[in-house]
C-alpha cells in the first residue's frame, strides 16, 4: 500500500512530535509466530526495515507464546517468556537520536485472556529477587472469555462462582529497542531501553519514545494485554496476542536517557528500575529536566508545579525491575519551545 | 445546635458504613488556634468529646501554623510542623473497635496557599533519611493566590512571568489517631495510625477508618491542602488553613491495622511505611483481606482481580514514612457481606 | 560507695572522650523488675539520678521480660516486648549536648539464653512490615544452655541431634534516650535516639554517643543479647537479662544527629531507618563529617578514604527500622583537633 | 607447561571442593591488552580453552583500561569501564553444572593504583539510578603510590597533606559467566552471573562457584582491586592491574542460582542485586538453603543458627545492583554430606 508523502527523518526543533500531522509512508506488514519470535532486545539481524513515517502492521503472542488454551494447559508449556516480535530497524535512526513510535491501532487477537499466578512473580508474594523462607503461591491460570462486540473481558472466580466484566484498555506490555552498550536484555525486564514495562500508556493516542543505542534502533514488540491494573501486582495482566499499526519516526539530534510517552494532553517520564523509591526519582527528575528545556520553567518552579499537579501511574511491580510512570498535563504548562 | 436522633455506635455487621445514613447528631463546635495545636498523634487530653454520629465544626491551621503570609517571611517562622487541632474524645471507642469519620465540608480557609521547598523535605533532594554528600537545594517559597470564587489557586513561577491555573480540591493532609503501644509520634509522620498521610482520598465524599488504640479514639487534624499533585514530590502541597466539618462514627468490635477510605464507589487501604515496595505490600495484602473477608472472594481470586483492576495512588514519597493507597471499585465486587 | 573526684561535665573541646580517664564518680544502684520496666523511649519519670562521672550498676530483663523459661512456654506469655531499665536522669545533660554512656561490665544474668521465630519478625520472611499473601513461619523456641565458666551458649537444633557452641559476647539490644519533639517510641524500634539498636558495639570496652533532647537525657538499657549474627536475621538474638555497669558523662555543646560508637581503635557511626539503602546513606554521611570535622580531612578526601578502609557492620534487618554501623580505624586517619 | 594428572571433571557428590586437592593440570597463559578486553559478559568466542584442573595465567587492565596515569588525565580517557579479560572456555561445563574458580595467586601489576569520584558514581551521591535535582560531585582522582616490598598503597589527600597507608589485599572487582537466556551484560553489573561483585571474597584463598549458563561456561576476569572498604562507598576502589593464577574446575549436576564461595573456614553466598534489603534476603536464603542441603540442618535450625553466627559483608552499594555476601564458619556446622 502507497502512502502520502513521508515525514521522512524529522529534525530537532519540534517540541511535540506526537502532535504533529506526520503524513502517512508506507505500510509495512509482518507476521510474527512463535517461530520468527525473540525473547531479548538486542543487536539482533532485523526482521523487517521502515522508513520514518511508515506504518508497521503486525501482531504479537501473548507472554506465553499463546500455548495456554485450555484448562489443564500449564506454565511449564509456554517456551519462553514475552516472545517478542521483530526487530525491525528504522532508517536513519542513529544513536543520540529519539525514535518516536505512535500507537495507531490495538485489537485483541484471541477469544480469551489469560492470567496467572506464576512462581517468582507478584508484588506480594516471595519472588526470585525478593525470595522469603515460605512456600510459594500455587500456580493458578485463569481465563477471560473476551466479548469483542462489547468490548469487555469476564473475570471468572476459581474458587466461588462469581463473575464480573473488566473492560478492555489493550496495550503492549513490551516495547522496546536495542540497549546500549552491546546489551542483550531479557524481555522480562523494563530498564532505559524500554522493554517490558507492561505500561498502559503504550495504547492508542500516544506516541512512545526511545534513545536510540544502535543504528536502526531496533524496534520490538510484544505482550499484549488486554487490561491491567495498577502495579499488575498477581504478576499478570489479561495476556493476549495482539493485532497492532504503529507509525516509527525518527527526532534527529534529540537525546534522551528513558522512555518518555506523549498525547495531546500530557507529557510522560519512565523511571524503570528497582526499587520504586528509585523508579520515581528517575521519573521525575526526567520529568523536571522535560518541563525545563521543552517549556521553559526554572528547574525549581518546574519542581514545584510538579508538586501540585503531577500525575503518578505506578505500572507494575513485579518484574526484574519496577515502572513508575510521571506526567504533567500540557494544560499547565506554558507552550513548548520550538526545538 | 440539636440533631435528630443520634446513630449511636454502630454495631459490626455493616460491610459499607459510608453507605448508610448515619442520622444527625449534634453539632460540636470546636475553634483551633496556635495556642491549642499539637504537635504529636498521641494520649493527650481531650479538647472536646463527640458521640457517635456527632457532627464536628471546626478549623485547621496551615502546616506552618498559618506564620508564612509574606514574600520575604522564611521557613522558621513556624513555631512547629503541622500544628495539630485536637485531640477529640470519641465516646464509646475502644481498642479493638474502627473509628469512622465521614468528610463532610471542607473550605479553605484564607485567601492564599503556600508551598515551599524545605531542607530535607523532598523526592528528588537529598532529605534527612536519604541524605547525600552535596549541598541541599535552597529554601524557597511560593504563594498561591486562591480565587474562592472561581475555585482555583494560581501557580506563579518565581523565576520567569508564567501564572497558571490549579483546581482547588482540598483534603486533611493530617488525619490520625492516638497511635497504640503508648506511642506519640510526630505529626509528620504517617504509620499506622494514620497520621500525615498527605491522602487526597482525606476529602468530602469519603469516609476514613482507624484502628482505635485507647479509649475515645483521640481524633486529630490538620495540615490542609488545597491541592496536591501525586507524590507530594517538592515537599509540601498548596498549604492553607481549613474549615471543616466532619461527622464520627464507631464501628464496635471491627478490628483493622491500618487506616482505610470508602466511599459509594470503592473500598481503598492505606500502605504508610518505608520504603515504597513496603507501603504497597501492605496495602494490598489489606485490600486482599478486605474483598475476602467482606466480599467473600477467596484470596487468590481478589489477588487476581486486583492485578487487573486495582488501583494505586501514591499519596507522597516525602515524609518520614510514604504513602500508597490502594483500591478497587465496588462494581467489580460482589454484594458484600453483611457483617 | 563514695568515688573519686568527679569529672562532672565535660566540656566541649575533646575529640576522643572515649579515650579519657574520666575519673570515677559515685555509684548508683538500681534494680530492674517486671514491675519497673518501661516499653517505651520517652519523657518519662526517671527511676534514678547521675552525675556526670556516675557509674550505674543495673540489671535488664530479657526481651520477653525473663517469661520464657523452659519448653512448653509460649511467646504470648511475655507481657510485651523488650522491657526497658531506667529512665535514668543525668544531670547537666541538656537538649544540644551529647550524652556519653561507656560500657564498663555485662554479665549475662542467667542460665540460659532464648531465641525464637516470632511472626511478623525475620529478614527472610514475611513481615508486619514486608507482608506477603503467604502463611507465616510458625513460633518456636531455641534454649541456649550457658556455661559461664568456658563462656559459651549451646545451640541446640529442634529437628536433628546436632548442637554447637557459641562464644558469649554480650551487648546491650536496647540503648536509648527520650527522642526528640515530645515523641514516646515503642522499645521495638531504633532511630535517631537510639533505641532498639541491635548493635553488638554496645558492649565492653565501647562508648556510645547520643544526642540529648530533654533536659536529663533520660537513659533506658535493655534487651541483653547474649551473642548475636550480622542482621539478627531470624529476629532474635540469643536472648537473656544482663548485669550491667555504664559510666555516664555529658559532651556539653557537641550537637549530634544519630547515635555514634567509640573506642581507643575507631569511631563508629550508626545509621537506623529504612531501608537497608538508607541506613548505610545516613551512617556514611555522618561518618564522613564525623572526619571532616574532627580529624580535619576535606569532605571529599574522607569520602575517597572511606572507599578504601571503612568497614560497615550491618546490625540487623528485622526490627521496624535496620541498623547499619559505619566505621574508620583511627590508625588510618590524623591526630583529631582539640574540640 | 606440563602439570600433574588432571582432576578432570569433578561429579557431584562432594559438599567441599574447595577443600579438595584438585591435583594439577597444565597452565595455560593468555596475554590481555586494551586491544581484546570485553566489555560485556556475553556468549563471545573464547579467547582460550582450559581443561578441569588447569590453572590459568593471565592478567587483567585496570577499570580504567589503564588510561589513567597522571595528574591532569581526565576519566574520559577510559575507553570503557572494567574491561573484562577472557573469555575462557571451560570444558566440560554445561548449563546446569557449577564452575569452580580457585584463585592461586594476584599481584599488583603496576607501581600506582588510582581512586576516582565518577559522576554517576557513588553511596551517598547523586547516581544515574538515585538520580537527584541537584549538581553531582565534581569528578576528582586520587593517585595511590604502591610498595610492593611492604605492601601498602599510600592515600595522599588532595585538600590537605595528609597521607596514610591501605595495606594490598587484592582481588577481582570482575569475575563472572556469561548469563542465561541470551543475555548480554554490561561489565559494570553484578548479577546472578556474577560479573562486577566488586566482593573482596574474590582473592587468594579462596574459591568462587557460578551457574553455568551456556557450554563452557565463559569466564571473565578483571577490574583488579588492590584494598577496597565495605561498599566502596565513593565508587571505586584502589584500582589496579592484576597478574593473576586461577584454577577452574567443574562440578556436574550441581546447580546453583547464584554464586558462591567457600574456603576452609566459611561457605558464602551472594546476592547481587538492588535494594540492599533484597541482597540480604537473597544471600540468606541462599545460605539457608545451603546449609540446608549439604550440613542436613532443618531450614528452621539453620535459620535460627545463622541469627546466631552469621557474618554479612556488605561488599558495595554503588554499581547498578549492589552485593551482600553472608556467610557462616564450618566450624558450627555439622560435617557436610557426602553429595
Amino acid at each position: 500500500m502507497k502512502g502520502k508523502p513521508v515525514a521522512s527523518v524529522v529534525t530537532a526543533g519540534i517540541a511535540c512530535l506526537s502532535c504533529l500531522a506526520w503524513g502517512q509512508g508506507n505500510t509495512v506488514k509482518y507476521q510474527a509466530t512463535i517461530n520468527n519470535v525473540k525473547y531479548v532486545y538486542a543487536s539482533l539481524p532485523p526482521v523487517a526495515r521502515l522508513k520514518p513515517g511508515d506504518v508497521l502492521d503486525t501482531n504479537t503472542l501473548d507472554c506465553f507464546g499463546n500455548a495456554i488454551q485450555k484448562p489443564g494447559d500449564t506454565l511449564s508449556m509456554a517456551k519462553g517468556d514475552n516472545p517478542l516480535t521483530g526487530p525491525f530497524y528504522i532508517e536513519g535512526a542513529e544513536p543520540g537520536d529519539t525514535l518516536a513510535v505512535k500507537i495507531l491501532d490495538l485489537v485483541v487477537d484471541s477469544e480469551q485472556g489469560v492470567g496467572a499466578l506464576a512462581p517468582g512473580f507478584g508484588a506480594i508474594n516471595p519472588t526470585n529477587y525478593t525470595p522469603m523462607l515460605v512456600p510459594p503461591l500455587p500456580p493458578k491460570i485463569w481465563f477471560y472469555p473476551i466479548d469483542h462486540a462489547s468490548n469487555v473481558a469476564t473475570f471468572e472466580a476459581l474458587d466461588s462462582k462469581f463473575t464480573t466484566k473488566v473492560p478492555l484498555r489493550p496495550f503492549f506490555g513490551c516495547i522496546g529497542v536495542a540497549p546500549a552498550g552491546g546489551e542483550a536484555r531479557s524481555s522480562i525486564v523494563p530498564a532505559e531501553f524500554g522493554g517490558n514495562m507492561d505500561s498502559p500508556e503504550a495504547s492508542v493516542g500516544n506516541t512512545v519514545y526511545f534513545p536510540v543505542n544502535v543504528s536502526g534502533a531496533l524496534l520490538y514488540l510484544g505482550d499484549g494485554h488486554a487490561a491491567m491494573g495498577d502495579g499488575e501486582v498477581a504478576g499478570t495482566a489479561i495476556e493476549v496476542p495482539l493485532h497492532a499499526k504503529v507509525q516509527v519516526n525518527v527526532i534527529k539530534g534529540w537525546k534522551i536517557d528513558w522512555p518518555r510517552f506523549e498525547n495531546d494532553q500530557a507529557i510522560m517520564t519512565v523511571g524503570a528500575y528497582r526499587p520504586l523509591d528509585d523508579c520515581l526519582r528517575i521519573a521525575f527528575t526526567e520529568l523536571v529536566g522535560w518541563v525545563h528545556q521543552d517549556y521553559g520553567l526554572s528547574e525549581l518552579d518546574a519542581y514545584e508545579l510538579l508538586s501540585q499537579v503531577a500525575k503518578i501511574h505506578l505500572n507494575e511491580m513485579v518484574d526484574p525491575n519496577y515502572v513508575v510512570v510521571a506526567s504533567i498535563e500540557k494544560k499547565f504548562l506554558p507552550p513548548p519551545k520550538k526545538r
